[in-house]
């Protein structure tokens, strides 16, 4: 048995869900605030973060990168012909540096504000930090995701898939980071058509379905977020 | 030729300079004041981050963790007896959730803050930020320092190594993450006796040699920051 412990609003979550989906894992998907705190899940990661995943009764494998290398060291090898790495260092080091990218840089200079603002504040309690998102905090990470959807635009223009010729987990992490976005409506597709091409591919992947099917409560997403041709 | 851009107080650089000392690969140091944005530094990595390794005219790898993974293969696979990754899938995943730890969280956490206005403000010109350190910031990492010294501290006292029985790159990584905080007189070392045992046995590595001599223009280490007994 396989259980995730995730949040739809985390990138690295949508991530391995997609690495999961792409692989033929089915897991057990547990749901996790972390703002909560919950001291069963500190237990198993005392960095609080997801996602965590739990294979059998082994210990658990922490973080969206540690997990994506797990993945391919025990699903990955024996299925080449879905494999998610790259042969060749070269190539493995490019592809982990646009996981790195999605998933801490794109993470940390906007993604975790949108989240944090547009999200959990509204689900935390005002003693907790709750309330009304911060428009000085909105208007930095939207500042700060035009660079970003350049440089993957760029990418997408330049390369079949992100990482090279082969799709990878730099894909499923960068659509993983996105999607988070899209759901939010914070991606202008119209901008940059190559990258809309690209996420179009990969959104219409079986691996995203349960993806695109789920909802937060009282947070619907846009309307073009469910559409392959948006 | 193996280049290696990097900076005194970036942890990330220090981790890869130890993997490198333990390698027995001599690199090119070139050092990189990131907040300048060089423009030929931004063409090797577009994060305009650190560190980046170059080897010979090879592609440049990016970030730490990806540095590890890559010398790894490269470096580690040929030189068992020196190898930094330890064998079996869940003993390579605690090693890359503590490198993360190091790395991501440490930094994320205290680190950054630390070193942002002890040591980058006094470099910076005042027009790009620079001046006097901002002390709400400094009491922030540092109460959250605490709580890393305690987590650590239990680690060191609980195995024989951070990641299990072997040294392995997470005793690098978060080896060279508090070497930059000890530059700076932050760790209470009386505070753990387990940590402080471990962090000896690790400064006194000739890896860690070229370390201890390197000092910052204008600001000194504490006096205790070479001393193998401390």
């Amino acid at each position: 048995m396989t259980v995730l412990y995730h949040h739809p609003m985390s990138s690295g979550s949508r991530a391995i869900r997609l690495a999961l989906g792409e692989l033929g894992v089915e897991p057990n998907l547990a749901l996790e605030n972390i703002w909560e705190g919950r001291e069963e899940f500190l237990r198993l990661n005392p960095a609080g973060s997801l996602p965590v995943l739990v294979e059998d009764d082994q210990q658990p494998v922490v973080g969206a990168t540690v997990i994506g290398e797990y993945l391919d060291e025990t699903h990955g090898v024996m299925k080449p012909d879905r494999r998610l790495t790259p042969e060749g260092t070269m190539a493995r080091a490019e592809m982990r540096r646009l996981v790195d990218w999605a998933l801490t840089k794109l993470e940390d200079e906007v993604t975790r504000y949108l989240v944090q603002e547009r999200v959990t504040k509204r689900q935390m309690p005002a003693s907790a930090g709750g309330g009304a998102p911060d428009s000085s905090a909105l208007r930095f990470a939207r500042g700060n995701l035009k660079y970003h959807i350049q440089y993957l635009g760029y990418l997408a223009s330049t390369r079949k898939w992100m990482a090279g010729d082969h799709m990878t987990f730099a894909d499923l992490a960068i659509a993983g980071a996105l999607s988070v976005l899209d759901y939010m409506g914070e991606v202008e597709w119209s901008e940059n058509e190559p990258l809309k091409d690209w996420y179009a591919r990969m959104k219409s992947r079986p691996s995203f379905r349960p993806l695109l099917a789920e909802r937060l409560r009282g947070l619907p997403p846009v309307s073009h977020y469910v559409d392959l041709d948006f």
